[in-house]
Order: structure tokens, then C-alpha cells, then sequence
């Protein structure tokens, strides 16, 4: 094999399948990456089993062929080499020598012959939506998938498509975030749930805008994400999703409209004096038109009233604030509607058109 | 104690006596700030006894008094407050009561009467010079102290004034550091030991620039950084600092000229193949108008060479590639020249009017 292509070309290329090379496995195909020289195209792979990510980057192939190098040392090298053109070259013994202008560097590789290429993927099932979407929903739903392998199905997010509205959910057993997006036209229906760590992978790797498509293909097995000169496929989990529609009911005592930045800072302070372990809540009290939060602990106390723009019941309820939290900093309204029913019952922020709702369980106060 | 100031105000103070805040001791007073309201004033103060800060922020005060708060409570708590006027009250149980808006703190504290201020310094023996060139010269030089504790002389560096010639040396067994910096007037002769710790907590608080004066106060025990409204005020180190101008020899029998950014970039690359804990050197050949570096481990192999301007004899010798790195580092000079004598010898990175001088010893190219 015998290639040439920029710098910032190949250290671009080898950061997006670097996702995807295990950090565990000690099996070395699982920390390499794979460069392959067809005459038309470089492609480098990289799959770990459960994610698998390829990518084309531009460049010159001399010589065809292909080799596989350990990717921590690749990157390493790559990244600091001059910005400059880079020349690969492998020999017989899966040598391969990297040079950029002055520097020449040899390091072993092996023939790629056993190497785990992506699973071929039928392209029957699938949508688009924009790169910059997929991101938002990612972002606005995936802290509150959970970390707990035992309950495998939390660790991931049901992305289900009926007609043209994408709905993507997580939950960990203390509260459920729900995001719909409106697609462009209408699919054919999909129900599968995705990895946490491949939507964490994907978020990070794509850098298109709102103009930029990513097309999402389902297998029974497997999702593959495409865009531009990758391909991103993953193992999908298996299993029922629970039912969640049930939850999401939209009876209330209590409702209030409340400025989402002020009410967020506030929790803030608030949880200073909560230390990580206790499992105190955050107490508010709903009344008129202000709430009040006030939190006493062994380091101090705390107090302080914000305006509210309130329906129905007085209420007081508790709360895990990091709960409250994180769904407060995902969503981008200034001011947001959050619905009570009483201090053992759910709240739900959720807008008027319910393409967000995060459910969120309270605390017993007496805990 | 009732005084009122700006958010921001109070945070740069904090942050600035924060310096001074002990981290490992259990005693309360070490991880406290002093807070103290005099009719003209307001004070902050902290002090580990190796160290002590204080600084004086603008606001108001309308009651005199003090009180001692858990720095990193009260650091939390402001940071987290809304950018707007803060007002602290205290009460006769020294519990103190933080407004800020329509948040409302009550922390404990305590009197203060057992604090230790920082001690009284003589203004006898001083130097002003720009904060920018303090900043300069501790960043030049405080990468090449010991981080070892049972050669206590060498986690400090020396300031010897000397006329109007300051001259700040560090020195850790295999390296000496040495800047030289002009002062605008001639001084009374000094040599002290300043920690290595205050040196780099002195540079991050110190935010002014060429124009923005500090004066430096030492005694026989300490010294004493004042700027603006800040006093830092370090306990020094006791002994004699090692005599290192013998070894600062101006013979040689090779000189070359190197592009610094080049020779950096090169040894950067070849250290990748060094694995932490070898002591295998690096090893440069320097042969008529070239420079080549060779590097083979288990890893792979790297060679490289570099354009130079050579005077005397072809050389080839060995070093820890960090400690070349180390002195490249921080050296602003596009290119530099570097002395050597042999193999076994020192080499010399210097400039021409000697206000820079590193001296790295080389490393065995048989180990």
C-alpha cells in the first residue's frame, strides 16, 4: 500500500473511528485502525464489535492495499506531525513508514486480513433528519439514561418513528425525558433502541449544521448512521422498551409558568448545601405567585422566592435537584410551564406543543 | 459587621486570597478567609503560615467588624450568586447572613480573634519591577526545580539582586535554569530562597501587564509581594543556594543555531517512542550542517534531521528528551544557539547577552 493525503485530512479522519476502538479489549484488531487503499479511495475502520465507524478521506493511492496499526500510536504520530502532506508506505512484513516532510517514522502493523469489517446493513427502513437535529435530541434526552448494566434497556434510548414524527425517550427509573421531532416527510413506522454510548459517540463526532442531512438506517440488529464519508453502524439492544404513555398524563393541581434561568440558578445555590450522598430533597413551596425554596443542612441555610405565574393549588413537593437540573439545562425556552398533581405524583415540563416533556418523580419529604 | 460590594469584587478577592488557603491542614483557621470591615476598608485575608495573602476590594461598609468563613463554602456560594450587589451581616453567634437579590444564606463562622494575620515585614530591602517580567521569570525558570522534599534548597528558586541586575536560578540535579532581567534602577544586594509553591501561586494571581508595577520586600525569614491592593507574603527558604557559576562555563566545541519551533516539534515527535519510565536517551548526531535525531524502541522507529549552523566539532550525545523540551518550551527566541563540549559534558542553551541560560546534563547512551 502506498497512499499520500494532508495532515489535517488523515488526523480528522482517524478522530472520527477513533470512537470506536475499544479501550478495554485486549485483543489487538479491537485497538487498531484499518487503512484500506482501493484505487478510487482511503478508507480507515475502526469497530470494537458493539460500534462500528468508517470513514473516506481525500487523498492519493500509488499502490493499493491495506494494513492495520495500533490507533493510539497512529494518532499520537499524526497528531504531531507538521501540517503538511503524509505519505504511508507498508512493505512486505506490515511495516509501515510515515513520512511528512523531514520526519520518517517505521512502526509494525499486521495485514488487516482478520480485521472486523462493518456489518453490511439492508437499507430498507430508514429517515433523515438534519446532522444539528439529531444532536439537539441527543442532547436534550441522554442524561437520563442509566448507568446500571442490570437494567440494560435504561442504558439506551428508544428512538421510534411514527409518520413523520421522530420520538426519542429515556428514563432511569426516576424520571423519563421525551423529545419529538417533526421529519420532513413520513416514514415507515421504526420502534429500536439505540446504545447510550453510540449516541454519545455520534454527538461528538458529527459537526454539521442544521443544512447538513445524516440518513438513519434499522435493521432488527443494527442502526447505521451516514453522512457525508462516514458510516457509523451500531449493535442495537434487544428487548421491549417500557411503556411510558401511560405516565404521561396531563391532568394537574398545579401549574406554573416560570423563568427558566432564574429557577435554575436558584437550584444551583440551593444544592451547595446538599452533599452528594444524603439523600435530601430540595423543598418548594408553590404558593400565590412565588415559590419559595428553602434547604437547612449542617453547613448553613438557604432561602430564596421567585415569581411564578401560577394555576390552581398551593403545593408543597420535594426534589433531587440535580434532577431538576438537568432537564432545566437542556431546554432552550426562557420561560417554561411545569405541571404538580401533589407532593407523591410526578411533574412534567413540558411546552404547549409537547415536543419536549420531562417527567420527574419527587422526593418524600420526610426522607 | 455589615458591609455591601459588587459580585465581582468579591469574587476576585476570594479568588486572589484563595491562594493562601490550606488544602491538607485540618485546622479550621487555614481553611478560613477573614473577612474584616474597618470604617474605610474591607480586607480579605488568608493564610497557611507558609503563606498569607490578603487584598482589599471596594465596597461599603456600615458596620466595622470581622468574621472567619470556610473559604470554600463562602467561594461557592458567591460564585454562584447573580451578578449584582452582595451585602453580608453578621450576628453576635458570628453566623453570617449573605444577601444577594432574592437569595438569602445564613453560614456559620467564627470570631476571627484567633486568625493569623500576616506577619509585619520591614520595608528595608525592595525591588520594583513589572508584574509582567515577575510573571516572565518564574514561568522561565520553575519548570526545573525538585519536586522532592528531602533537597528542600531545590523546590525554591534564588533571587539574587545585584546593582540593578536581578537574577532568578532553580536547579533540580540535572538542569539549572538561569534568567536574567535588567531592573530600572540599582538596588541594595539580596539573596533569597523563595518556595516554588509561592512563586507559582504568585503568578496566577498576578493579572497586570509591562506598565503595572510590583514591588518585592524581603527579611532575613520572608518576602513580600505588594501590587495594587494585594499583599503576598511568603515565609522564604533557610539554607545556602547551591554555587553554580563554575558550572556555567562559556567554553565549547561545538555551537550550532537552531530553529527552535523545528527542534522542538522534532524531539516532541521522537519522545512518543519513550516509554514514561525507560531511561532510554535521545539521541542527536550533529554532523557538518545537520542535526540527526534517531530514535528505535519496541514501539517503532523515528529519524528526522533538522537544517543547523555548526561551529567546531561533530558531536553525537544523548538526553532526557523533557528536559530539552522543558527549556525549549519557554524560551521566545525564534532561533537559539546551544553550546557543547562532549558527550559526557553539559550543553548550554544561551542567548548572546546571557539573560537566558539553561544548562541540561546529557544521559548515557549505553543505559
Amino acid at each position: 500500500m502506498k497512499i499520500s493525503c494532508s495532515k489535517t485530512a488523515l488526523m480528522n479522519g482517524i478522530n472520527i473511528v477513533s470512537k470506536a476502538v475499544s479501550t478495554k479489549s485486549t485483543m489487538p484488531n479491537l485497538q487498531c485502525i484499518l487503512i484500506e487503499a482501493s484505487p478510487s479511495e482511503i478508507r480507515l475502520i475502526a469497530n470494537d464489535i458493539e460500534l462500528g465507524i468508517e470513514t473516506v478521506i481525500e487523498g492519493t493511492v500509488t499502490e493499493a492495499g491495506k494494513i492495520a496499526l495500533d490507533a493510539k500510536l497512529l494518532s499520537d504520530i499524526v497528531r504531531k506531525l507538521p501540517d503538511s502532506e503524509v505519505l504511508i508506505e507498508t512493505n512486505a512484513n506490515y511495516q509501515a513508514n510515515i513520512r511528512c516532510e523531514r520526519s520518517k517514522f517505521n512502526i509494525p502493523g499486521t495485514s488487516g486480513e482478520d480485521f472486523n469489517y462493518l456489518p453490511e446493513i439492508e437499507k430498507n427502513r430508514y429517515i433523515s433528519l438534519s446532522q444539528f437535529t439529531l444532536k439537539e435530541v441527543i442532547r436534550q434526552t441522554i442524561f437520563s439514561i442509566s448507568d446500571q448494566e442490570n437494567t440494560k434497556i435504561m442504558t439506551g434510548e428508544l428512538f421510534e418513528v411514527t409518520g413523520n414524527t421522530l420520538k426519542v425517550v429515556s428514563l432511569d427509573g426516576h424520571r423519563i425525558s421525551v423529545r419529538k421531532v417533526e421529519l420532513k416527510e413520513s416514514y415507515e413506522d421504526m420502534k429500536v433502541i439505540v446504545p447510550g454510548k453510540t449516541l454519545n459517540d455520534i454527538s461528538k463526532i458529527l459537526t454539521g449544521g442544521i443544512e447538513d442531512e445524516i440518513l438513519i438506517y434499522v435493521t432488527d440488529k443494527h442502526i447505521l448512521f451516514e453522512y457525508e464519508n462516514t458510516k457509523v453502524v451500531s449493535r442495537l439492544l434487544d428487548g421491549e422498551f417500557y411503556k411510558i404513555d401511560h405516565m404521561l398524563s396531563n391532568d394537574y393541581e398545579t401549574k406554573f409558568t416560570i423563568n427558566k434561568k432564574e429557577f435554575l440558578d436558584c437550584i444551583d445555590r440551593a444544592s451547595l448545601f446538599i452533599k452528594e450522598n444524603d439523600k435530601k430533597p430540595i423543598v418548594m413551596n408553590i404558593e400565590n405567585s412565588n415559590i419559595y425554596l428553602r434547604i437547612d443542612s449542617s453547613l448553613g441555610s438557604m432561602n430564596e422566592e421567585i415569581e411564578i405565574k401560577k394555576e390552581g393549588q398551593d403545593l408543597k413537593i420535594g426534589f433531587n435537584p440535580k434532577f431538576l437540573m438537568d432537564a432545566l439545562r437542556v431546554i432552550d425556552d426562557d420561560e417554561i410551564d411545569i405541571y404538580m398533581i401533589n407532593a407523591k405524583s410526578p411533574c412534567f415540563i413540558r411546552n404547549a406543543d409537547d415536543t419536549y416533556v420531562y417527567l420527574i418523580l419527587p422526593v418524600n419529604m420526610a426522607a
